[in-house]
């Protein structure tokens, strides 16, 4: 019930003595002539969801029911359309409002057989990974000699002979992801430009057990040569490289039935609490709901639904509506296309401009640090460097009910992937933040399942997301407007929670 | 030429002023009376050895040659044969004496084609690796519910019913590997003598990237229905134990092609550095030559393989001939049947009795710490406290040379597979010991290969157990004898090295 009180009390000169917190004789006093700061307006509001998230394991059965029953989920896969049931499903069993099944047609690449054996010397099995838009080898596979390379510098200082008939192995040892991840993106197409028959990626992360890591590898592109594209393990990746240093010859085959079929139907699925005071302007919440064809999507994105899915169920539990709609936002096709975060936008048309703020949990779900908040210029890539530093300080006072968490770092860069179109769109982008330790070990692998996720840290996860996404829907300003535009009138009176 | 003055000056009372380091002007000098003691009699054939060691990748190429070009080498596989004929040709080319191939009969336990599948939810394919000595399904495979227990008191708490016709799942976390891996050794029989039809154990480690670790059972019992053994990896053990804790049905299929060959030929290799003054006493070094058929056997053991190449390596080169003869022993069959341990003991015949102490390295390459120091009572297992107080005392002493390398700690429990026999006939054993970080991340993994060496450590790891093993040999005294017996005499005169 502290919303309501709360809702009277912020923006507005407080009283001598009110209680901001909606109780009786708790809770800081304002003094005369002040307005109320978010965090003490959003105290009482914080520490019931906190409360909440952290006294239920609502989160970690719901990511189980997931990963563990489910499993992954690329799309185009029956596994995703029966995660698109199961999320439905839940959210109506929540009671969320408007649970919609939104089409979408997304990409539908599939791994089939595949194979990478080190012939010579060999035959030694060789852990691998197709990348996803590659295509498969010839019948009978490739089998070539092995040019390790180290950079993309160091193929273009190569002559064309020495890599003409070439599997060309990029050897390129984990640095950050989006450093690294390059050569996943263009290794394919680079290589095949010069001749090469397969490439071949170190895999892009910092550690491993044998552990390739499959992603997406960018378009081919019609003037080159169409290659497949395959990640191998670190420890195959360096013996290959010990073994040329040492003067041996590598021959590698390389067998991979890997083809990209017909577009198939897929959807995003929505879910929403509609605001009690402006039902039209939205602040989006939302993860991916589909995954790489490997492991079981736990950290790489089931957390980032299971939390967007929880916001919505604790504060319907706590009878917490806030002023705007929250809407839960479980993105399809995250991972190699884009097309529900495309769908998403699109659906909105010109009710973009009512998106108020688009959060995105897609970094795992580790210990939690905070949030990054960006706003950039509509039509751009580019940071609005004036409203994204508005749009800190306020995310800032907000994260201060956040501290107990430990997750009240606020930074002035956001974005994600599926928030990408609507901030181009202008919609403020606030990316949920964990401290990422080993995300990149698991990501993408055959290891992201759920004994990997902390189930204290998924509901420290949830707290912090939810306090910030119900204050952001709450507060009378939005995020990144001028912080002296006049305070908004109280809500009209009557109950808030319907 | 440092060995020569060192023999000359150990054990016997110094001459004001000599020279121990055997360089003129060079080192400590011995007040008249007193005896030297052996890190400082032995400083100078020290500083050389680790000289020599820690400016030199030759052990680390050794390793490569092994792990890179051979790979892993099971009992029975062409592979292990082909890492005989290395290991004995590259002990000729370093000069080694006397190398010879001892013939042993090992077991041929091949693993065939093998998958696991949970079927009901699913199906989701599982991380496993069958044991070694495990039966096979029969053709089809077996279905069945799974049970998972935590413990062997688990299962025996539960009635048959509930056991008989499943799969058991013994579902045990990582405390440390003697613990834990109890259940690789008895599950099958645990769970068959209750009537279960398949044993799976949750790998035996203590982190997973998806990593099953393989090993061996104990033998089958006559008396009990012998029934296949695999470990799964942590992921897929705990998803089901969440799964069957959510009240669902978990059904997994097995399929195991595993079978037990007839004994196959194989064989130690043994090389020397004769003694200049008592061939006839021995102190062996080694490490198994056969590893697990994943991976590459790199920790487990190739490098231990290579120490022990190399500690003969590193002597002659030096022209450091100690006054024993340093065998070096490469074992067969560690992994699974300890036959190469075991007809090392049987050819040493009476001559055991002058094995003066038997180091093995199996433990990995990782930065080095000191080595473990026992003697047991001839005949059994058991500790003979008093030699081996003797014993630590005379190591800690000639560990003083290894404190630059981090390497001095010695402790009062030595042993290991191979050495134990030896060690029941009385010889003294040394245990070389690494900090073990991540050994048990990798051992019986795929994971187990050459990326996981750091050289630098591999070096220093050589180093430690070249001067260890070259005090054994050179000193006066035997580990574990009096130390107030009398010094022996000076070595006879002439060239020592030849």
């Amino acid at each position: 019930m502290g919303f309501l009180v709360a809702a009277l009390v912020v923006g507005v000169v407080a009283a001598a003595g009110a209680d901001t917190r909606g109780r009786k004789g708790k809770g800081p006093v304002i003094p005369p002539g002040e307005q109320a700061a978010v965090d003490v307006v959003y105290a009482d509001a914080a520490a019931r969801l906190i409360g909440a998230a952290m006294t239920s394991d609502h989160a970690y059965t719901r990511l189980s029911e997931l990963c563990d029953g489910i499993g992954h989920r690329i799309s185009g896969s029956e596994a995703l359309e029966r995660a698109v049931d199961w999320a439905a499903k839940s959210m109506q069993a929540d009671g969320v409002e408007r649970v919609v099944r939104q089409p979408v047609m997304v990409p539908h690449w599939v791994r089939g057989r595949e194979s990478a054996t080190l012939v010579e010397p060999g035959p030694h099995p060789i852990a691998m990974l197709g990348l996803g838009r590659s295509v498969g080898t010839p019948p009978g596979g490739i089998t070539a000699d092995v040019l390790v390379v180290g950079s993309f510098d160091e193929l273009k200082a190569l002559p064309n002979a020495s890599i003409r008939g070439k599997i060309v192995l990029w050897d390129v040892p984990f640095t950050n992801y989006g450093e690294t991840v390059k050569y996943r993106g263009d290794g394919a197409n680079r290589a095949a430009a010069r001749g090469a028959v397969a490439s071949l990626i170190r895999s892009v992360g910092p550690v491993s057990l044998r552990t390739p890591h499959t992603g997406n590898m960018r378009a081919y592109v019609d003037s080159i040569p169409k290659i497949p594209g395959a990640a191998i393990s670190i420890e195959d990746a360096t013996r290959m490289h010990r073994l040329v240093d040492r003067g041996q010859r590598v021959r590698v085959k390389l067998e991979m039935s890997a083809q990209m079929l017909p577009d198939a139907p897929s959807y995003n699925v929505i879910g929403e609490l509609r605001g009690r005071e402006r039902p039209d302007e939205i602040v989006v919440v939302g993860g991916h709901l589909d995954s790489w064809d490997v492991g079981s999507g736990a950290h790489d994105d089931g957390g980032g639904c299971v939390i967007s899915m929880e916001v919505l169920r604790l504060m319907k539990q706590l009878g917490l509506r806030p002023r705007r709609t929250v809407r839960a936002v479980l993105w399809t096709n995250e991972e190699n296309g884009l097309k529900g975060a495309e769908a998403y936008r699109d659906s909105a048309g010109a009710s973009v401009e009512k998106h108020v703020a688009a959060l995105e949990t897609d970094g795992g779900v580790e210990r939690p640090l905070g949030f990054g908040v960006e706003i950039n210029r509509t039509g751009t890539d580019s940071v609005d460097v004036q409203s994204t530093a508005r749009a800190v300080t306020q995310a800032k006072q907000i994260a201060k009910l956040l501290t107990g968490l430990g997750a009240s770092q606020i930074t002035d860069s956001g974005g994600g992937a599926d928030i990408g179109p609507l901030m181009k769109r202008g919609v403020p982008g606030v990316a949920h933040r964990t401290v990422g330790e080993h995300y990149f070990d698991w990501h993408h692998t055959e290891s992201d399942m759920l004994d990997k996720v902390d189930p204290i840290e998924l509901r420290k996860n949830v707290a912090a997301v939810a306090v910030m996404v119900y204050v952001l829907a709450d507060m009378p300003g939005r995020l990144g407007d001028p912080i002296s535009s006049p305070p908004d009138p109280p809500p009209s009176s009557g109950p808030a929670s319907h």
